[in-house]
């Protein structure tokens, strides 16, 4: 029921803003190539089929529309007004739109959060009254919005690209990369549905935007430009949903520490790298991208062709060499050239040239025509073991390329698997121009390159994994007992350390059930001595005190103890040497041999908390071979930790080394996973080592940072 | 002299086939779209200013030119011949050709070597009576060459793009990846001086093309598509001489498993993935690429811009998210955007607008103009701190986007520092057109996306980087005792052993000065014990007999043997449970601890060796952390194998432990090295493992195959 509701709030919400009836220019202008003038001249030239209310005190009319000197002038009622005036007039002027009844303002002018604290200041005033009267305020500071409905061609945006509509939608942070790429769908000939760059985003947001291009049936395919994600979770929760709809496809910059110093600069967000968003996208199912050409060319792919089953591909090609840069890139991306059945090579002798290649890739020769490119496309249609198909056309000039053409189109518009085309010509020839529009009206997808091509294929088949994987449900773990747990972490709140001692530590790792070395915590020698024996020698001990913060740099920690007179003059020279009163002493069982193994929690603002697995010693402080999830982690994403690291190979065991107990490894991070959960207030949690002997796991040392 | 006089010969030898003066065709048809009517309309089409004549034995004319009834009957001189006849008659036709006194003759038929064993016997044939006259053959079953020199036009080929003049020359094996990227040259209206399509490839062979390329003058950057090299060493020769002149970008197709056996289905040669190209590219300073759209879009920029000196770049942008972007992408390419003196940054504070950023990068602002875009641009050539421009170019509605483009064209023009532009525009208004054209005809490389240019510098980068990359030469090593190493090697071959026993391989690795943990090779228990005794405990027992492959398997391999009780029962153990008669055993002192590291030969048909070096172990197991380089290998290069690994960083020590002596790494890698070349006979070699113990290197085990 939650969910129906929150779609049709968010319809309801945002169509003044998508669907505007009629729309008022508050600081209309006659200037030609001002704002104010050029969004007129742009509904104007678009063709929008609402009402255009120019607002400006002195001008009787504008491009030919009569202009009135204040909205309450208007005698109609105005869904969508823009904003573009100076900014200290914009709180007035929210105000007015209150009162005129209007559901929704783009505010185009600068001059707010992004100037410092007096313009946000005053983005803050003119909120606190949009809220008043129910208004969403879209930007300030930004483009606007392109409906390109032809029912509708709403056109509220000083860009000057004029989109044919169709199945990809926009939605862009920064305005010059979100005009760029509907630049590039419009030169490929991609149409588009709708588009927003919301600037500052003070109120619209772009998880807000994203809930409703998923509700918009015209839009297919989501493209998204970010520098950052103000609000990861409200993101997370309506990306997770839409990806299972339609294919998310986005681009988050300031992937480089320069990168995102440069992005600080002109957002006047916080500077620094964050692995967040990228999480967040795997984890939701977004597609991501490092190179926005790459991401306009799937797109294409996306607007017209169905999402294949698998990644079995089947390639057609007339020549040789791109067929083997495209089969590279193919299987580059997880796909699978799979071979044909007896039964399709049977097929294929007959009707092939007698030159033709029958296999996977089928080449039927430079001097194919028609007929062979349609039996070869007839057989990987019928083909079980195909799940899409890549087809590589040069317009040889022996050849009736437009009949080829026609072929390909028959085939593809039976939407059964999907079909890709390098179509490799001279468009500066009539004749090839001809060819190359019964392609693309057909709606084949055209590339002039087979990486690119297959690139885009390869993104295809990426989403259909993405839309299925199901990561199900964090395990409940319901006999753990958080009230004890939360009785220990009081206590160690009481305590007042930013890391909880080593006994409260303990003490919550078993709560959770997360397996740990015998310890025992004693005062002095005769209680250590006690105690290692009840534990066993050899033993490790450490200690302790609120006070001691380096233990080992400082001698307070010795392994390998193995016996009682040994652990007595290891107590006394901590106890000389480190100086500290009233400390205690954790003696703990010293475990030997085993995978030294490293799981972690780190704190994420506003996202929650991040959950952390790796092999522990050289490979995480040499080659960062570690993995990040963002909590809660379900079985199948711990497993994924598991086989993603890069030395995954390690865990199963080589040189005839046995391998670990893999499930009580995923366990314990799924029990981390449950611990952040009840306890967020845990900033920083590392298990390191976790010491996998055997088919043993042990978490032999562990830190806890409270809040 | 000698390389003088093979720059005189490489010109003299294909000006026959590159600058022909004349050219027969022999198979001219009257028959459209027939390859022997082509060629002629498109020697006519693209205007030739040679002589053409048709060979035709029943036709007066072809497309209005006289035809001769055979070669014999043209009363000129003729340099090139295009042969397009059925296979068989070729012999003969090469015959006449030689007694016609043709120079090179072109054969696009088909029908040799790539139909097997009776197409190889007549391209034989024909190559003998061709080598006979000293006719160039090239091909057969080929495209044909083209040369845009306006001087003399020549298109002897059977493809649909007709370039204009320029700075690139393509050369690719494959006729289908040759055509498509030379139209896309054509698209990005990026200009071409020479291209070849050399098919079979039987005679005139790419090395040749690529050294004819380096001779011409008007090639500024050579384009290589390859599957594979037939003749590396000469590759290898030509490609680091032309290199240091002009760049060379270079795709190799075949690169995964599927890639290589498609790749042979199309030329007949072997399957597999072959890294030996990528090895090649390297050494010789060639650019590779896996992504022919980049390549084309890198070969833009390298036909108009100088090279940078390094990799300190000035971003100029009227827009901050693709200034981002392109940041990203810039910073992974290598490239460092340095920051501005005082002075610069001075100079922009009184001539950019208020809203403007001063930094790097430099944002000039949306409504920034011509003055403001050129104050940048001016600021960036004069500091010394900048090696490179990237500029960020939106054609904002309201700026004179023409006089920012000549500004950019202005600035660009003085050649000091290469300008790459991405410019961001819609080119179906015809404002914009104007602007385009600005750029285009002032020479400035434009983009449509910030990667895709960010990009096109960072190749820029990375040939100045293998220009002024010096390797050196390989160390002399003159000490060894070449004669004794000859001597243990023959008696080896001797012993016919696949794999020479641990005593000669011992004794060669002492000749060429490789550190070996102290050894004997014993005959029985009283030796072993004396030898241990001389060794010092603990040490290694081995079982070796020709007839004892593997080894540890087979309990042949005892380590750490503490005493001479523990030596005799070890070995006792051995001869019963081998059962192998007349085994000797290797005594050898066992160490402990250290790093274990592998270095190793590997022959590659054609090439010669590679050689490899690693981390022993699981790095090497798991995680593939090892490098190859083609020997033989300097001591730059051998110190760019320890760099280059993953784990490099634990070479130099982490973990508070130390880090290994390199030096005495690199001199192994090097000797290695040395060895290889004194004795090719070596097919395979492992040093496994080296140990790194403290300040000393030992190699403890090494196995060595030879033919």
């Amino acid at each position: 029921m939650e969910n129906t509701s929150s779609k049709k709030n968010i319809v309801q919400e945002l169509d003044p803003l998508f669907k505007p009836k009629s729309i008022a220019i508050i600081g209309a202008s006659q200037k030609d190539l001002s704002i104010g003038n050029v969004i007129i001249k742009n509904l104007l030239s678009y063709g929008y089929k609402g009402k255009i209310y120019p607002i400006n005190p002195s001008m009787p009319e504008i491009r030919g529309i009569k202009a009135y000197p204040t909205i309450f002038d208007v005698p109609d009622e105005i869904d969508l007004a823009h904003v573009i005036i100076p900014s200290k007039f914009v709180p007035q002027i929210i105000e007015d739109c209150g009162k005129k009844n209007i559901k929704a303002v783009i505010i185009n002018s600068a001059g707010f959060s992004e100037m410092g604290e007096e313009g946000m200041a005053l983005q803050n005033e003119f909120l606190a009254i949009a809220k008043k009267y129910g208004i969403r305020i879209f930007g300030p500071n930004c483009q606007g919005i392109i409906n390109t409905d032809p029912e509708l061609k709403a056109y509220c945006d000083f860009t000057f690209t004029f989109p044919e509509p169709g199945g990809a939608s926009i939605v862009a942070l920064s305005g010059g990369v979100g005009a760029f790429i509907m630049q590039s769908l419009f030169d490929l000939e991609i149409g588009m549905s709708l588009y927003a760059s919301n600037g500052n985003a003070c109120d619209v947001s772009i998880p807000e935007i994203i809930e409703y291009y998923g509700e918009d049936e015209a839009t297919k395919a989501i493209i998204l430009y970010t520098e950052g994600l103000s609000n990861p979770k409200a993101f997370m929760k309506v990306a997770a949903s839409v990806t299972k709809k339609k294919p998310i496809l986005a681009m988050k910059s300031g992937r480089t520490e320069e990168g995102a110093k440069a992005a600080a600069s002109h957002t006047g967000s916080l500077a620094g790298v964050d692995i967040s968003t990228e999480l967040i996208f795997e984890k939701t199912g977004i597609l991501p991208f490092n190179n926005e050409e790459e991401m306009c060319q799937a797109a294409m792919a996306f607007s017209t062709q169905p999402i294949p089953k698998g990644n079995r591909v089947g390639v057609i090609t007339n020549t040789g060499g791109p067929a083997v840069i495209a089969t590279d890139e193919l299987v580059s991306a997880g796909l699978h050239l799979s071979p044909l059945s007896e039964r399709a090579k049977g097929k294929l002798q007959q009707t092939l040239l007698p030159e033709a290649t029958i296999g996977n890739p089928i080449d039927v020769v430079a001097t194919g025509g028609g007929v062979h490119f349609r039996s070869a496309l007839d057989v990987l249609m019928e083909e079980d073991s195909i799940d899409s198909i890549f087809v590589n056309f040069v317009t040889a000039p022996f050849t009736d390329t437009d009949e080829v053409a026609r072929n390909i189109v028959e085939v593809s518009q039976l939407k059964k698997k999907p079909i890709i085309c390098n179509f490799m010509t001279n468009l500066s020839l009539e004749r090839f121009q001809v060819t190359a529009k019964i392609l693309k009206d057909g709606g084949v997808p055209c590339y002039s390159f087979p990486t690119t091509a297959a690139k885009a294929l390869g993104a295809l088949y990426k989403y259909s994994l993405a839309k299925n994987r199901e990561i199900g449900l964090p395990k409940a773990y319901t006999e753990i007992d958080i009230k004890e747990a939360k009785s220990i972490i009081e206590l160690a709140k009481l305590e007042g350390n930013t890391y909880m001692t080593s006994d409260k530590v303990f003490q919550l790792l078993s709560v959770y059930g997360l397996p740990i070395a015998d310890w025992a915590l004693v005062n002095n020698i005769p209680e250590a001595i006690a105690a290692a024996k009840k534990i066993g020698y050899p033993v490790v001990v450490k200690a302790e005190s609120p006070e001691l913060v380096h233990k080992s740099d400082k001698g307070g920690v010795a392994i390998n103890i193995k016996n009682a007179e040994e652990l007595q003059s290891t107590i006394e020279k901590m106890k000389s040497g480190i100086g500290i009163k009233d400390m205690k002493f954790l003696v703990q069982k010293f475990l030997i041999g085993g995978k030294e193994l490293i799981a972690g929690i780190s704190k994420k603002e506003g996202l929650g908390h991040l959950i952390m697995f790796g092999l522990g010693g050289i490979y995480v402080e040499v080659l960062k071979d570690v993995i990040f999830k963002i909590a809660p982690v379900t079985e199948l994403e711990a497993n994924e930790m598991l086989s993603s690291i890069k030395a995954s190979k390690l865990l199963d065991g080589v040189r005839g080394q046995l391998g670990i107990n893999k499930s009580k490894v995923t366990d314990i991070i799924q029990r981390l996973s449950k611990l952040i959960s009840d306890f967020p207030i845990v900033e920083e949690m590392d298990l390191n080592p976790i010491l996998a002997i055997g088919d043993d796991v042990f978490c032999v040392d562990a830190r806890i940072k409270i809040n």
